[in-house]
């Protein structure tokens, strides 16, 4: 499977994240070589703390094939997954998860913990890191430079 | 706060659940003495991995308070949350946690691990744990006891 082609889709639904100021993250679930599943982050916009973007892809994915099982497929996302899309990830039974850049933050897939492969879950998938590494951390790093950049202005003119 | 009151409201929200069939497991979310979101677990009925009682409580208390911050609020909740709903619970800041009874399996509010309290993540819940855990565990161990037995019944009538 070529990664690359699905973690520019995962990349696609991140950058419609930080056009409406949300974090940009995406995510994209992939059976058979088809996108069953999209998803970016919604958590201001939705006033939901469960909007992350492989949730919505999960949910998505799952209506779509009529099953909470999503054997058989693989999900793609621009940053390391948190403790609460690891723990749905592994409930999803997902075969395969990819990912772009570690979260040294909140990482549950390697960098804090391994929720994905701990053996004493009832499930693990096979994990793939690195994929367009420096596209999906740009991403993020350039959101939050321009956050920064617009909170120092706001606060300037607040003084002037 | 008198617990018990609220653990037999998480209680009825669990007995819907085992009343279609779904593991009865139910929670509330309580914010200055008033439930704010309920929910129990859905995930066959949906065929949603991530409709677990915690879930759908803590999406219908944001909705409800109209921010997915859920500081000051309490989550009651049967039987001690999994990887998941623990990271939704940090993620949406919960103040207490209060569960009835342990998950030996997949816990990780203080048995598989501890996400409700681990330092490295930006949000620390209190936590509460055995409140009405007799009753708890008995709506689940009576439901896997049933199922067993219909599963016997079903293999007997398809032998004869």
């Amino acid at each position: 499977m070529d990664h690359e082609t699905y973690m520019k889709e995962a990349l696609a639904e991140a950058k419609k994240a930080g056009e409406i100021g949300e974090v940009p993250i995406g995510a994209v679930i992939v059976k058979d070589g088809e996108v069953i599943g999209r998803g970016y982050n919604l958590r201001e916009t939705g006033n939901d703390p469960t909007a992350h973007a492989e949730m919505i892809a999960i949910r998505e994915a799952a209506a779509k094939t009529g099953s909470w099982r999503l054997n058989d497929c693989t999900l793609y996302v621009t940053l390391e997954p948190c403790p609460m899309c690891a723990g749905a990830i592994i409930q999803a039974r997902i075969d395969t998860v990819v990912y772009g850049t570690e979260d040294p933050k909140a990482g549950c897939a390697g960098t804090l913990m391994n929720i994905l492969q701990d053996g004493r879950f009832n499930h693990q998938t096979e994990m793939i890191t690195g994929v367009m590494k420096e596209e999906c951390s740009t991403i993020l790093t350039s959101f939050f430079k321009e956050l920064r950049r617009r909170k120092k202005e706001q606060k300037m003119q607040e003084k002037s």
